[in-house]
Order: structure tokens, then sequence, then C-alpha cells
């Protein structure tokens, strides 16, 4: 496979965009992209988008969003898997230009969640879990989440203290970020008394949810050797899959489907968890933080939240993780979270984190999760 | 761009099949065409549809149908361009294939409709137009097309009965069809009679809706020398959109991303509108079908209906279409549809379409539409 590099990056704030609707959100980013890449046309959009059918009342989005950014005619269509709707994009489009069908892709995320015109963001989410034996009996996807951190608890002797650094360094990081969701630092003490959402997932252990835009232009490397840019090039790219319920894996305290990806991931650029500068991980809630972070090889099982102790996944430390703010603090506009993380991780690898910056970074992965643990697409990136 | 060859093809049944879910009915599909390829795996699932957040209130499709087929782990996505999720979804596979990242991939159209657990499916169906500008304002899918199939009458000067043989000849095609979701010959005079839906669309201009599922297994074509079966290889793929509002078009009677999408597949493949022996095309209502024919060079501009008039869209004809019966009485279960024709195309050209069989094709074209010719992929395919 040829080499496939990101020339270029756009994004939007993350918030409630009241007075944008989610075609123009998507096309500020997509058109900011195209700015950054010195670029006026793309020969594909590949839109990551979970809900919109269910919250906007709109599917299509590829032929609405390629029209509305000037691109009438461009071959455009949405790409989904639930909350890791973005990253999928982002492979599509990847695998399109690899394939030499054409030339230059941009993959968009896009979700619009404060406007509601069907079902409620709550009933709209549930649709990533497993319809019949999940959702139907009752069960929202915090719930779910809520299930996998008690066990996991039980079965590694963790306090739900423990957990709180996921969050701190989130918000702290995010403090930095002109476009994140939350500007607001908090503390151990603010961690441990937030109001309960689904026991023992508390508010400050789940990601806000809100109305956001990221997007990436992909074209081949070997057409950018003149750029003044540094070149960062996709290394590796995997996805996989598992049991869409949570009930029927054999532990459900391991991402089968994170571990399988960033192995995949890990081989193709012949790289392993030793030479990762940086990893914006899926910290929907800090449960997911601790066990992506085992998934990948960062940690043992069961020890994800010593790394959160012991300030190893701090700017400084020796995983950063959430370097942005995360899903926690710059916001998890669902289908659009994954193309956020491979938008920042290139960031950080130009350079240009400003505050944000991971000194010297030069190797950085991101991973986004569809469903709890169903789909997982893992992307290395590097600079030269 | 290395050539890719279908190497298997599976179908259910198109009926309301209340006995079965989603996920059922996918995987029939995706078992059948496994099984057809002669293998028991693939590397990647590609999953076309439209409703299923809407009508069956999943998402996350793509893990779902892996792990319901046996194939828990694979890299599985859902790809979506409202009525032409299918023909994108296999697209999207060619290029996974062609990418090199991967070596097979299977594209699964499902829809399940009869199932409405969430919004109406007229409502459903609505989410493919544009939300701002068509829907919310009250008018339906099928409003938007009568009022281009009278505009189309108008100026063109075609009465409504000349429609009549593009509805007759697909239900006489569907006779033949154990698969198809009418089996009920038509006359002109039945034609002429049928209850109104919309004016001047009335029940036999449109498609019936259904729940079914239709797969294709992808390999690269230079694996498969040895092979004892005929070789049916894709030889074009183009997709483009046009505005997802009909009247933000400056000819609402001319289906641009039809023209642009199939221009490009002539050009891949070398081959003009001569060379097709058999065009699966997108009659979702018979104004679609005139229009597609146009489009695609069969017939000037607003000349369309004379195909049907003069005999030349029937198996013995010029440019026979809708083979196995197309969306009007095969059954447009919609983000199956698109693959449906591909595997009907690929039944032709492997001399397996029985009564269907228009003797000695060895060219076909699929056309299918996303929203009123907002999002149209094109597929060429040939044999050997």
């Amino acid at each position: 496979m040829q080499k496939i590099a990101v020339l270029g990056i756009g994004q939007t704030i993350v918030a409630e965009q009241w007075e944008k609707s989610l075609k123009e959100i998507a096309g500020e980013a997509v058109l900011a992209a195209l700015n950054d890449a010195g670029r006026d046309s793309t020969d594909a959009i590949f839109v990551g988008n979970m809900m919109s059918g269910q919250l906007n009342r709109q599917e299509n989005l590829g032929a609405l969003i390629a029209d509305w950014v000037g691109l009438r005619g461009t071959e455009a269509f949405k790409v989904e898997a639930a909350c890791g709707s973005g990253a999928a994009a982002v492979r599509a489009a990847l695998m399109a230009v690899a394939s030499g069908m054409i030339e230059c892709a941009v993959a968009v995320g896009v979700e619009k969640m404060s406007e509601t015109l069907g079902v409620d963001t709550t009933a709209a989410l549930a649709t990533a879990a497993d319809a019949d034996w999940e959702s139907a009996q009752g069960v929202s996807f915090v719930a779910i989440n809520a299930m996998v951190m008690r066990r996991y608890m039980h079965e590694y002797g963790w306090k739900h203290t423990d957990f709180g650094p996921f969050s701190i360094n989130a918000h702290a990081n995010a403090m930095h970020n002109p476009h994140a969701r939350l500007h607001e630092p908090i503390t151990q003490a603010d961690y441990s008394r937030a109001r309960m959402v689904a026991d023992p997932i508390n508010l400050l252990d789940a990601s806000p949810t809100g109305d956001g835009a990221a997007a990436v232009v992909l074209v081949p490397a070997d057409r950018l050797k003149a750029s003044a840019q540094p070149l960062v090039t996709i290394e590796g790219s995997a996805s996989a899959t598992d049991t869409l319920a949570v009930h029927d894996r054999e532990d459900p305290l391991w991402l089968t489907a994170a571990a399988e990806s960033a192995q995949k991931a890990y081989a193709q650029a012949g790289l392993g968890p030793g030479d990762v500068d940086v990893f914006e991980l899926h910290d929907a809630f800090s449960i997911m933080a601790a066990l992506s972070l085992e998934g990948c090889g960062f940690a043992e099982r069961g020890q994800g939240p010593r790394l959160g102790l012991e300030g190893e996944i701090l700017p400084t430390g020796k995983i950063p993780v959430a370097t942005f703010g995360g899903l926690k603090a710059r916001g998890h506009p669902v289908g659009a979270t994954g193309v956020y993380q491979i938008l920042e991780v290139v960031q950080q690898l130009r350079g240009e984190a400003g505050q944000c910056q991971v000194p010297g970074a030069k190797v950085g992965m991101a991973q986004n999760i569809g469903g709890s643990g169903a789909n997982i697409v893992t992307h290395l990136l590097r600079t030269n």
C-alpha cells in the first residue's frame, strides 16, 4: 500500500451551536481543511455521522454537504459505526485514496446533538447498543458502561476515586484548546462529589455531547515532496469488531477489538506502544480510558488507572492522552469525535498544538470506539 | 487500479419478513454469498443501509452483522447514501479491495421496512430529501417525484399512459424471479386505472417497500485464474452527487449525477451505451426509469418513454431493464436495492438468470440512485 498523508485539517468548536445547521457546521470544517491543504476541491467526501436521521431528520448527508461547500457533483457518502463513525470515515477515505481510484479525499465527522427533531439524544445514542438484548430491555448507553465500570472496580479492586486523574487531565488540557466544549478545571474533590448519572458513573466520568465537526484531507504522500509543512503520514490503520452486546463477551472487561486493531496498526507501522508519543483515546467514560490503555498495550490488564494515578497520562508523562481535552472535555459530538482525534494528533505531530503541545511528539495514535467496544478503529500517524 | 471480481452473490426474498430480524435477513444474504464464493470468511463487511436507526432503533450494523454471521472481530461499517446506500457499500468494498489493504470484502445491502419502531416509513424515507427545504415543508418523497413527473409530462408532451411499459415490463420479468416482492402481471389497463398516490404517480408507478438483503463478495480478479465459474469483473465504478433539493437544479428533469457517473464508468471500462446488454436501473418511480435511461445515454433528453413504447426495454429489446423485476416488482428494500441490482447483473453475466436471462449478456450496468437524483452510483460489469 502506498503511503497516505494528512495534507489539511479543519475543525469547528464543540458547543451547542443553535444558530448553525448540521450542514453549516460540517461545511465549516471541510472548508477549513481544504484551505489548510491549499486545495479548492476534492475527489470525494466521506461523512462520519451516527444520528442525523434520528436527531436531525436528515440522511443523504454526502450530497447535502458536497453541495453546501460548493463542490456539487463530488462523490460523497456517509459512513457509520456508531461513536466510531468518525474514524471509520477516515479509514474509508484512506482506502479510497490508497486504491488509486481517487487522488484526494476529505473525511469529515459531524454531529448535531443539541437539536432533536425526532427521538431524544439518549434514545438515539442507545441505537449504538444491541437493540434486542440491551436497549429494548431499558438500559441506556451510560448504564451499560456503568455496569462495566462497576464490574471492573469489583474485579481489580479499584475505588471510584482512582479514575479521577483521567477526567482531571482532560479538563486541564482542554483549558488550552479554544475548540473545546468545556473550559473548567476540576479537582479530585470536584470529581468525587459530582452528581451521579448511573452508579458508579458520575457527571465527571461522562463526556459531554455537543455540536461539532472536524475534517482531514488525505492525499498520496509521494505527491507532497515539495511541501513546506512537516509531512504527517498514516503509518497504520486497522479496525475490528466485537459483539454488540457486552454480556456476549468472554471477558466484558477486555476490549478485544481495541487490542486487535492496535496490534494490526502497530504491525503495519513497525511500531509498538513504547514508540507512541501521544494517544488520543476514546474516553467517552473514564472506564473506557482505562480499558483502551490496556487494550493497546500501555498498561497491564486491570491496571489502566495506575497510569492516571502515576501521572503518566499527563502531557509530561510516558503516554499523554486527551491532550486537547479528549471526549471528556473537548466534547463528544459523536460522529465527529474520531476525526477530532486524528486532527489533534496531526496538530501534535506538526508541532502546532500550542499550549497543548507534547514536546517532540513524532508518533501519535488515535483510537475511536463505536458502541461499548463493538467497533474500534485505530490509526497510527508519524511525522518525519 | 487492479481488476476486481465478484466472486460470490447471495440474496433473500423481498417481502414482509415479520418472522426475521434485520440481522437475520442480512446474515442470510452474507452467508449465501460467502457460500457461493466458496469462502468461510472475509476481511471486511460493508453494510448498505439507510433507515435502521429510524425504523429498527439499531445503528452499528457492521458489528452486529459480523458477529451474527459468525465472523466476530471482522472489520465492518455501514455506508449510507439514502436509496443509493447499497451501491455505495459496493463501491466502498471495491475501493477497500483495490487499495490492497484487504483481500476480500463483502458488501451487503439490507433494509427492514415492515417493522417501524420509531417514525413511520414515509417519514423515514423523507430523510433522503432536503430536511429544511423539502421534508420540513410537508412534501413526501413520492410527492417530490410526482412534481418531477408532472413537469416532465408538461415539458416533453408525454401522457401518463406512456410510462406504462416500464411497470408492465418490470412486473412481467418479476414473474420469473422467485425472490421478487410481487408476482402479479399487469396490463396497460391495470396501469391506467391504479389508484392515485400523488398525482400523477399512481400505485403502479411506485415501487413497493419490503424487507430484504443482498450481498456480493469482492476479490482481486488475478486470484481467480483457476476458477471454474465464468469470471465477472467490475470494469467501471463511479459516483456523483447533485443538489439534495430538486428545485435547486438548473434542470430538474436531467439527472446530472446519472450522466456524470455513467460517463466516468464508461470511460473506465472503455465502453459505451451501445455495449450494454442489460441495465438494472433505479425505477423507484416510473419517471426515474425514463430519466435514468436518458442520463446514461440510452435515449435522447425527454425521450426515455419511447424506449418503453417501442419495446426496447424488454428482455428481447435493445436495452433490457429491470430484468428481475426492478425496484417496481422485485421490490425496493431501500438500502439493499443497489446490491440486488449488481447481483442481478452478475446472474445475467453468469448465464444463471433462468427465465429472466437476457441471451448472450456479456456487459451489464447497474445504477442506484439516492434521493431524487442527489447521489448516484453507476457500475459496469463484464464477463469474459
